[in-house]
């Protein structure tokens, strides 16, 4: 089993076409994770919603079970045996609803929780360092343009040392954040597997629950 | 437990104004136990389309896991550990999978099949019955009609049995379409409980053998 590879920081500082390689890799491997886990997560959400609707659906046959005394039929309104009958299915319909609502409640908690935080929280963050490390580095680039373009001609010293301090700056923030996107991209590595595995242990949990739910709820007693 | 109404066939052909009171209870009661079935079966169709959604994006999800392999991830795509756990999930997943498309199957064959039967064809057939005999009342106040304002006027004797005629043929035809509705209407009150009776236990029959098949495929082993 090989090791977690990473982006060494102390190379983001002199960006060489090398870093920038790695860098490239790992940023191919990041949109593989993510395309992959969205994926999952539109899986694990059509489960979800499925899973609420089976819920709300089963619940709704249980209520209209109950309702029947109420109905008015011309015609044996006062048969008991009917009415007992069915008091009877919808009873077990509604405890197999609540199981199907914990159920649901559950795969919220376990399933839908960790995937949609690494989606939303995890895999957005690293795109929006994206853009940072990117709009960083132009600004770096437009300023030692500015500064290569000064030292051909012959301008003041203000203007000379404006330019100066604006590489400086400008070099200053795209290290910085190229370190804190590499730092993002190493820390992916380390939380790709959980993002995988968490969802889908939670999903498995939750699901063997409520097997064993509906199975002393409706009494089969194997 | 009151034994099941009738609507009295041999009262047909008189059609006196008790025999229209009659008809109008059990007009009113059909009309309950449509409006009642039919809230069941939309249920019914709830639960049914969820299973069926519950059942495609669970193969969805196991299938994603199976194609974990496949997935070009440039940084530890070669990790043998994840890819062997990867494919245990998707092969119990599988298994649910599997389970879920039974249970939409069974609720297609024991649950929706006599629901809607007993909608789209007994439901229907007595909406068809009642507008055909409403349309041969029609048709015989008409020749009844005809018939009494040609005794006041000296006619010909050729439109006269035309006019005798037509009242014998349309009463004819209304005594008939009137014993066709009598006799599905009093059909109706023998089928009113099986009707809602069978895709009750249809559902609970399927629940209760896939509950079964998931203890049995998930291994629990209580």
């Amino acid at each position: 089993m090989p090791g977690i590879e990473k982006l060494p920081l102390e190379e983001a500082l002199e960006d060489s076409p090398q870093t920038r390689s790695l860098l490239g890799v790992f940023e191919e491997d990041t949109a593989a994770i993510s395309n992959y886990c969205t994926q999952l997560y539109q899986a694990m959400q059509r489960i979800y919603d499925a899973q609420n609707e089976l819920s709300a659906a089963t619940h709704l046959t249980s209520r209209l079970l109950k309702e029947y005394d109420k109905q008015r039929f011309p015609l044996g309104g006062d048969d008991e045996v009917m009415s007992s009958t069915l008091q009877q299915f919808a009873k077990v319909i509604d405890e197999l609803s609540s199981c199907h609502a914990v159920l649901s409640t559950q795969l919220a908690d376990a399933m839908m929780f960790p995937i949609t935080q690494f989606k939303e929280r995890d895999l957005k963050e690293l795109l929006t360092l994206k853009e940072v490390f990117q709009i960083s580095s132009d600004d770096h680039d437009t300023a030692i343009n500015r500064y290569s373009r000064l030292s051909k001609r012959r301008d003041n010293d203000k203007v000379r040392a404006e330019a100066v301090e604006d590489v400086y700056t400008s070099r200053k923030k795209q290290h910085q954040t190229m370190m804190h996107y590499f730092c993002s991209l190493n820390t992916l590595q380390y939380k790709k597997k959980t993002a995988l595995l968490e969802p889908l242990l939670g999903y498995m949990q939750a699901q063997v629950e409520a097997i064993v739910d509906w199975f002393i709820s409706s009494e089969i007693g194997i």
